[in-house]
């Protein structure tokens, strides 16, 4: 269910109205969901780089945008406040979070067990209106019940957190972190989740690597767990023999690349033991140039591209995660800022500073 | 290498030198080694339940044990205080414990990663002198170097240890402990560290069941992680429901059976929610009556037959555990007596009336 | 979809309804669709072990089927007469088999990629009205497009054929035939669709049993592709220490049980090299004595129960299989019959008799 | 074991004696074999690539060669004539081939199942003494015993054939060709072996795609299996479009480099389908322009490094293979000349004219 008509001043919501920098705070009708949609009224959101970048408007944004305007935003917590006619297993009063993935189960990826990457997927904020607003539409079967008591703001990350999960573990039957030596290459915030998740799975040492020398967010890898937190900007040239010395000379068993720097990309394979694993998260400004010999095949390296988090079981994992004791206060250090709504210019401002990890938007227009 | 003549009196063992029950300590000449093993001075021993099996002299020793007398034990930490002249990667002075399967590297299973069912398999302290006594030989590719700061008696523990590791994570590449409900079916010894490891790698609720109703064991369970502990006695017939109704009614995801009772292996099948896994440790008395329809087969149930432990993956897993802040304090809870070696019978009294959990032998004569 | 009145003579049907043996040939009315729902003509079923059970009302009929009178059958072939009005993916005309097995997609199996175990599954033929009639209703996600040139009567047995693969290869990220000595026990017909599957997907040595001396299909493993095929009754004591002997001593690396006869259990067991795999798929009468130390724990075994088939790999992986130059060709010689489906107690006779192995019904009223 | 006085005129032997382009056959004294060595008659050796650039004196060749002279080639079938005093598994009349890495079983590699990684890595015919002579030594546990009716030239290319093996199946627990599509991208030996392999273990549809057009080349690929055989050169940009629209717009599940052409590794990434896995076997020239993000992190593909070949899993399955009915002589086409090793350089050139897939030499001095 799409908002009908965008003039009808009804509910608020951030819009991204126009094919250029910014967005506006105003006010739309609320949507009216299909029937096996829910209606769900936001209790948090939160920012995610992605919305960063519709903001901005930058190169990525003018390609993939194809509808304006939109209502944007995708990390959420919230309450179901009506359910559509086919609607079963979800009732009004539900604590929900949202799956943003939206697919089309009829695909060869989705009849294989690969939903999250759909043929025909939409993206929640992206290709249908999203949750920066008062109320907004989801299929049923993309609604996360939530337990009733979980902190709203907590809630709404554990879509970043499934895919802190999933890089760190990024098939059901890839098991290699248990007593493994790790390096994280960028402390964004999945980073600093992917860091926090790592500690909690058992992993050896945890090497974590930031391009500058952001103490906010280096103090927040140590926090989540890291054994040692490093700038490759001071350690130049230093940095992967430091990590390498570190693991016995061995290499770390696993790097998870957090960043889209193309140094760290190498890096990543150069500190990796042979036979080890890599995992690509950050997504990359333009094509870079890499020796495949000696970073993949004389390594015998397996690699993993990263996108979205298998649907369901990054959510089961999540929520396993934070049933553990200490675990949803540690990463709740993760969310460095909460805010009304109606200041999500200045959320993103100080997330473009690095002075914020995770910017949790309280709806306050 | 073998005790050349047990008569000589020059060494201190714990000898099962007659086919009936007991053990005596004597005296006897110590190893002389082979072209490739080292020979190494006990620093602290532990007591497996194997060991106690041929102190009693029960049925499966008298059918295993082939050759008597011997010196019994396998649980060790100590000092290389010689080389064979072929051995180049282990040094006098390195501290070590024992990989206590000794493997052919020739037959099909050694040549096929699985080196722990090997065909030819020798077992130190069964099928040749193993550790206690003060000194013992061992092939070199069986030494595992310690860190030199790790207390002896945890090094000890590390072989049982990586016993549980092998039932939490039987093969390289099957993950599914994170953020998933598991149940562990005992609570001796493996069963204990099996919880504290599963804590370690992210599990999200641990249910501990115990046969009867020990409360040292279960206060250790507790200690080592498990969210409920339950007695298989206490609770009859619902035991299986108690622990489904805390999983939202799905069953557990994984099932770890480390008791050998048949009752609680049927307990295993009941409480997995279909399509999960069962790890079969514990060693049954007898052939036992099973559903295979419902316990397996129409639960998709995938089950694996534990023995051993991956050479030597585990004990990398286990070091990496060992390394993380608190583990090694809260796993070594497990050992809940340090006795003088020449005591070693209060010891196999101690754990038969099940008020032990491990006991470390330190070498005093 | 039901049938909504089945005193309406509209359409010819088997019809089970009366709790006893036997089952009668009707006219009932044909079946209206949801809207998410295809209307489809048969073209060619076949009669599964299920439905045998279900005519002779057996034990396991007599518990299992809540729904009398029901049209039974569940493997078809046919062509698609009408589409609900939420039907996006399916045409009118597309020739289509059926997903035996109808899931809630909501349950904790369904969101975790294990659909054929889904908590509140229905079945085709069980649970709601079956194929073994003119036309029957099915949910558009359970529809499986053939391609239009496939002969319906192969297009019907791809259910089984499904049960076959999923059988050889029961998890995505398990491969164990390649180049690998299998045993098959049993010789029914997903028996022997599972020695083609092998022989297709580079199974080294395969290895059929069958119970008896039936020679009409131990001709058929042959022709499957088994390299030797044996008799249980002729071999008796003999029957494993021939199968190993023939492995170099090794045993089989991988033992399909598909009999339901505890002997032949057992036997895959010892037959299995240690660390090898066995998969369950016959049904038992009852429950069985097992010695699980040597079949499974010190064996190192890896043991997986079977039931359905993975949706929809299994669908795409026989698409793949039937594709391959002579494998249609090989497989449809285990369709033994073609009759009228106004003749299926001569069908049903003959499976009993196991003079037949698969028996397609064709639309002759 | 090495040649002990390269002057001793006793064998004759191909040796690279000096840093330049060629090689000379010339008299040598005979290996002296270690006490945990064979020494082996040569009955058939083949040409590998890298002998070629040995041959040529590349830039690999200048930098990765350190011992000079050296007699080069390690692709061989032979009979044992002498053993070592502390070899039990191989006897004097034993045919072999030869696992060519020998490892040092001591690193972490070695002792986490990645033996083809081994940080010690000695190669056969580069770092020691090679198999282009009269004998030569070799470690037992690199002596693969052979049938002895399996024919020499057979014998010597299963080494290749092991590495085709592991470029179709990089690790034992990843299923991936079973019903799937997949391409291979060259048509060297190992890339024809790799189309046989994949056929033989029940690939759907097999895309081959040649650089240019070497009708040699592309005949052998349709004759080992591909169902289509592209050429690069003249389908120019429609050549990914191609295959796509044969997979019905899928894409291939899997994707196998094996040309070291930078074009083909990313037509390799944009045929693949979301989800799906590409093996890189191919050496490149220097380091590549890659778009990550289109090639893995959209498409979370998997990307497999490939070296060696896992020891010996690979061996069995090769093993396995050969025993099938047809396989051996399929395959065996790929061998296009046999030839007396006297006349080594024609076969060099042979090769270096793409005349030739493989050359077998036969020990005619």
């Amino acid at each position: 269910m799409q908002t009908q008509d965008i003039n009808l001043e009804k509910m608020n919501a951030v819009v991204k109205s126009k094919r250029k920098t910014g967005a506006e705070i105003t006010k739309v009708s609320p949507p009216k969901i299909k029937d096996s949609e829910v209606l769900i009224e936001v209790e948090a959101a939160s920012i995610c780089g992605t919305d960063v970048h519709i903001w901005d408007w930058n190169e990525w944004a003018q390609e993939r945008m194809k509808r304006i305007p939109v209502i944007f935003g995708h990390e959420v917590a919230g309450r179901v406040v009506e359910i559509g006619k086919n609607v079963t297993g979800v009732h009004v009063g539900d604590k929900i979070s949202a799956e943003t993935h939206i697919v089309d189960n009829m695909c060869y990826q989705c009849k294989t067990d690969r939903k999250h990457v759909c043929k025909n997927m939409e993206i929640l904020g992206v290709d249908r209106d999203g949750v920066f607003a008062e109320q907004f539409a989801l299929p049923e079967e993309n609604a996360w019940k939530n337990d009733p008591h979980l902190d709203p703001s907590i809630a709404s990350i554990q879509e970043p957190l499934g895919n802190a999960v999933q890089t760190v573990l990024p098939k059901e039957h890839v098991e290699d972190v248990a007593g493994k030596n790790v390096a994280v290459l960028g402390t964004g915030p999945i980073g600093l989740m992917a860091i926090a998740v790592l500690r909690e799975l058992g992993a050896a040492k945890i090497f974590a690597t930031a391009g500058g020398l952001n103490k906010v967010r280096m103090d927040l890898a140590k926090r989540m767990g890291a054994d040692m937190v490093l700038s490759a900007r001071e350690e130049g040239e230093r940095l992967v023999k430091t990590i390498v010395d570190a693991t016995d000379g061995n290499g770390v068993d696993v790097a998870l690349e957090m960043s889209g720097d193309p140094n760290a990309v190498r890096q990543a394979f150069e500190m990796l033991t042979p036979g080890g694993r890599v995992s690509l998260l950050g997504i990359l400004d333009k094509p870079m140039e890499l020796d495949l010999n000696t970073a993949m095949i004389f390594k015998s390296a397996t690699v993993f591209g990263i996108t979205g988090r298998r649907m369901f079981e990054t959510w089961y994992q999540v929520r396993g995660l934070l049933a553990k004791p200490g675990f949803k206060e540690k990463v709740s250090a993760v969310i460095t800022h909460r805010i009304p709504i109606r200041d999500i210019s200045k959320g993103v401002d100080l997330i473009k500073s690095k002075q914020a990890a995770k910017i949790v938007l309280e709806p306050k227009w």
